[in-house]
């Protein structure tokens, strides 16, 4: 029985990675961009990547009945600014990485100054795309959505976390489960809570079911970060596409050079459940939800 | 009488320069960003410059009666954007310069992945702003500003200018007039453009009068960059703040390697003319404007 919710989970998940994918191809191409900027934008973007993202904006968006045509747009928003942390993150004054998803980084396969100029004008154009006549909802809502999309990427958001991850590799740094939590917090789970949010506002949630979806996004991304940090040390580099060990040569801040690996299994597990709980309280049938929290918990890459 | 009012003008341009630049000191003190990450963005905010584009947007405004409590926050984005676009030209994978404003460039004082996270969290915090639920207008003319905005900036508009000035430094990269111009409006010209839109749509001018501010904003905009051509050439580094004759070394796109100091100085005087031209159709008092021109031409840093 769990083996079979399984496979229904990985249909409905590359389902909307293909419906996601196709759009932001469409959307790429036609970009009037000058032609080698264009490459490496649909470089970056087209690069595989399991669009777990846009896979949550739309379930909790079809939790209120939103529809597709409405919900792609913050999707591929969201997908962008991804997209975007991504090409930072390889670069070599970050964390120095060739590989992603198991092909050239964006700065090796183009160069550095490539590879800053399509991710920082990818981030606008998500902006674009947010804001775009073409998205057709309340502008109140659009312009709510606007600045909450802001505060999880910006310098409260996902940059600080990447900011303080980079600080945190000082061996002098004195990391602590607080410290911790606030890097990954902001690094990784804001962006997801976003995409709970999104669902919400754009499907007319009350107040209490907003704050319950966003508390759900940020543990959601507390788990994705705990197997990220889990999958660096007893992953296959062949599924994760990139090299193993890399948080400890790195010096990097996670759970488990924090607390050791047992614990990280056993926060895994009480996120998950805490996860599942946070669900509970919406009174909605969110079994694919529920799923994908065990879906993230055993993901190999 | 022509000496008088260029005082009236330098007057002019250091009281709206102290006005926006207490206000971004203000905004960015009361950010939530992380210590050393607020550091970074406001050393490359508050580093001087002469705020061109918050005056152009002030006295568009003016024009049209609109208040400074609304025009501060397209001014203070319109600055941040500037800013960050300023920390990437400064790079070293980009024209790798070590000083700006005659001070240590932003990878410099800090180093390269906080300029990157610091200039990155500059524009969102550009979008912050221009979408804040403070910046009190109509919230169709936000969306507005908000889209031209990411136009304006983007892999349309200035971010497009840097990657085909990039591209154009390779020695095989055949240059004519009308390449650069396009490089250059996309670089400079069409964020200035947007300056004098912004203040337009604020005042509700007509149809008319908005493609006429933004045809001025673009002339404006090319003599803004010519005159940086050629103080590239004959300028002091002592006012500029900047190495000089750095063009020719890096092999850029300029109109002095398109077609000699002499064609440029005809274009400056032609487009002069062309951009006072434009101001006479908008039927307003358009002297300040029509100084700054002037100001522009005979700039010195």
């Amino acid at each position: 029985m769990k083996e079979k919710k399984k496979i229904d989970l990985n249909l409905k998940i590359n389902k909307q990675k293909r419906l996601i994918e196709k759009e932001l191809k469409k959307t790429l191409v036609n970009i009037s961009a000058p032609k080698d900027l264009k490459s490496v934008m649909s470089y970056a973007v087209l690069n595989g990547g399991k669009r777990i993202r846009p896979f949550i904006v739309s379930e909790v968006s079809k939790l209120y009945k939103v529809n597709y045509s409405t919900y792609k747009y913050p999707s591929m928003a969201i997908e962008m600014a991804h997209c975007f942390s991504l090409i930072y993150d390889d670069l070599p004054c970050m964390d120095d990485d060739d590989l992603r998803r198991g092909k050239p980084s964006v700065h090796i396969k183009f160069n550095e100054a490539n590879a800053l100029l399509g991710g920082a004008s990818l981030l606008i154009f998500a902006y674009n795309t947010l804001s775009s006549k073409k998205f057709i909802i309340d502008k109140k809502k659009k312009l709510l959505l606007l600045e909450s999309f802001s505060n999880s990427i910006g310098h409260e958001g996902m940059l600080a976390g990447q900011f303080l991850d980079l600080e945190a590799e000082n061996p002098k740094f004195k990391i602590n489960l607080k410290k911790l939590s606030e890097i990954q917090e902001k690094k990784t789970a804001l962006l997801i809570a976003f995409c709970c949010y999104v669902g919400g506002i754009l499907g007319n949630a009350t107040k209490k079911e907003l704050a319950i979806l966003f508390d759900f996004g940020l543990i959601l991304g507390k788990i994705f970060q705990i197997t990220d940090d889990l999958l660096d040390k007893e992953g296959n580099q062949k599924l994760t596409g990139k090299k193993i060990n890399k948080d400890e040569t790195l010096n990097k801040a996670t759970i488990i050079r924090v607390k050791g690996i047992n614990f990280a299994k056993k926060e895994l597990k009480k996120n998950s459940s805490d996860a599942k709980n946070k669900l509970s309280y919406l009174n909605k049938n969110t079994e694919v939800l529920s799923q994908l929290i065990d879906y993230i918990c055993s993901r190999t890459s």
